[in-house]
């Protein structure tokens, strides 16, 4: 492998609770990398450049280098707004739509999240389009099926690196505030990790796949079970995540007429584990990208659409 | 209307966050009422009794009126735990396994709640079971599906007066969860209460009802209505709401094969007008019970079963 080089970019994933940035060379390698808790939710509105030019000095970034940002900071609540690029959108038109932060003394862009405007079926993302991109660039022609877990899980349909249409789940959101908040807290506790070949996960991932009955059908039965069944702890978090993915998942399937097939999974540790099991049991054979390279190196391509890689700085 | 006599039984309903108590005359026409935020919440598990005490001394109840319970005062976290009933049950089998509460100078009797044991479809409900025995009473022969919406709505299947299954619907909670706690508060806001005759609520209500599409794939879409197509907080609540309650009776009209006809609906207020309105957009005909008068009723009945209805004490 060879040794990166001198800095071309600072890529910068700034989300709501978190800011990561990374140092790339031309060729797109990692040459530093910093993170930090200084999301938008800790940002005075004022001090997102003060923010940013200080991790930019602890890591020796010269004066000049350009930067690329994605993620929330380019929301209304961010640094500078970046306008939602509409659907049906490419890539490159996403990337010329990056918005340029004005009154810096070096270049820095943000890049615009994504807004599908049908009357019927409204939805936005903004940070996910940039791991779409990183991950859209290495895939052929054709119709690619994209699923980005998290806690508004995206699913993607892109053709011929043009992204058609996609659809918001708020699984993770929905197991965090149904496992904390409602009535299965006293089911669940407070271990709510969850492995992937636990029995309780897969069974209830695939009842959920299989059967008509849709989620509100089966949530309180992870209760009742707690009471009548002696459902342990950890098999009720087991059962409420099988239960919500493998939810999302047949809603996916229905959405965007899947029947199994080839998915690419943008997702990484724990969360890769769980949908890789998941999207299993469903039928779909899976394309991994690892999240974190994927936000880099759609980055590094924005960087390189505006012609940020042909020298370092 | 004929003026109430004296009364024959206290009759309570002993919730998680409140207690509401009635002296019931041998009619069961209601003679004096008090209601308490002292819920089991508040109680400490010693002091149900002093609880109790207080507030029959207060209506002027004599020392020997007897006293029936239901609610969470009968789970394990509450004063004595009157164990479920199990399912199929006839509302007799369940007025004789109330529990008496030992070490009392008066009769003091709690209902038990009702269980659904299968392995598939474990379910659970302690307090609507006193509801129902109040309506059902009055229902005639034969097959009855009675809808009782709350936190955790309840349909259940009666024929000939006995319990034959049920289903919980984690609806209210739901509604409360996400537009408390998830991103959807920031479309919502706090005005959180819904009147049935706003265009939100019944249009994302037919949707949820018509579409094959399950709920999670409504949910988001209030959020990006809101960045998108300028919907309003009071629009963003109705819309969960609708899209929740419709989901639920889409679901609950899959689990008991139902295509509209006559339920029974015990409810009252706010509540009612809501799961009327969202009915009567599914092709049911409605048959209203007042909450209130079914917990009453049922009580009432169970005094009757237990011999406490004979005079007045």
């Amino acid at each position: 492998m060879s040794k990166a080089g001198k800095p071309a970019v600072a890529a910068a994933d700034w989300g709501t609770t978190r800011l990561r940035v990374w140092l790339l060379d031309a060729a797109g390698n990692v040459v530093a990398e910093r993170r930090s808790d200084e999301g938008l939710l800790s940002a005075q509105p004022d001090r997102f450049g003060d923010i940013l030019e200080r991790q930019l000095g602890e890591m020796g970034a010269s004066a000049s280098l350009p930067v690329i940002i994605c993620g929330m900071a380019g929301s209304r609540q961010g640094w500078v707004e970046a306008p939602y690029a509409t659907v049906p959108v490419s890539l490159a038109e996403i990337f010329g739509a990056a918005v340029s932060v004005p009154w810096t003394k070096r270049d820095i862009f943000i890049v615009p999240g994504l807004a599908q405007r049908d009357a019927a079926t409204p939805d936005v993302m903004r940070g996910e389009e940039t791991q779409l991109a990183g991950a859209a660039a290495r895939l052929g022609a054709g119709r690619h099926l994209v699923c980005m877990p998290g806690t508004h899980s995206k699913w993607v349909e892109l053709i011929d690196k043009t992204v058609t249409g996609f659809q918001t789940f708020m699984t993770g959101e929905l197991f965090s505030v149904l496992s904390a908040q409602s009535i299965l807290s006293h089911s669940i506790g407070t271990e709510t990790k969850v492995a992937a070949d636990r029995p309780a996960f897969l069974d209830w991932c695939k009842n959920a796949l299989s059967s008509p009955a849709p989620v509100e059908t089966f949530l309180f039965r992870i209760r009742a079970a707690t009471l009548l069944h002696g459902l342990q702890p950890a098999d009720a978090a087991a059962a409420l995540s099988g239960l919500l993915i493998g939810s999302e998942i047949a809603a996916a399937k229905a959405r965007f007429a899947l029947d199994g097939g080839p998915v690419v999974l943008i997702a990484s540790g724990a969360m890769h584990a769980l949908y890789e099991a998941a999207l299993g049991l469903a039928g779909f054979t899976i394309e991994t990208v690892d999240a974190d390279d994927a936000v880099r190196a759609g980055l590094a391509d924005i960087a390189r659409h505006f012609g940020m890689m042909e020298g370092a700085a």
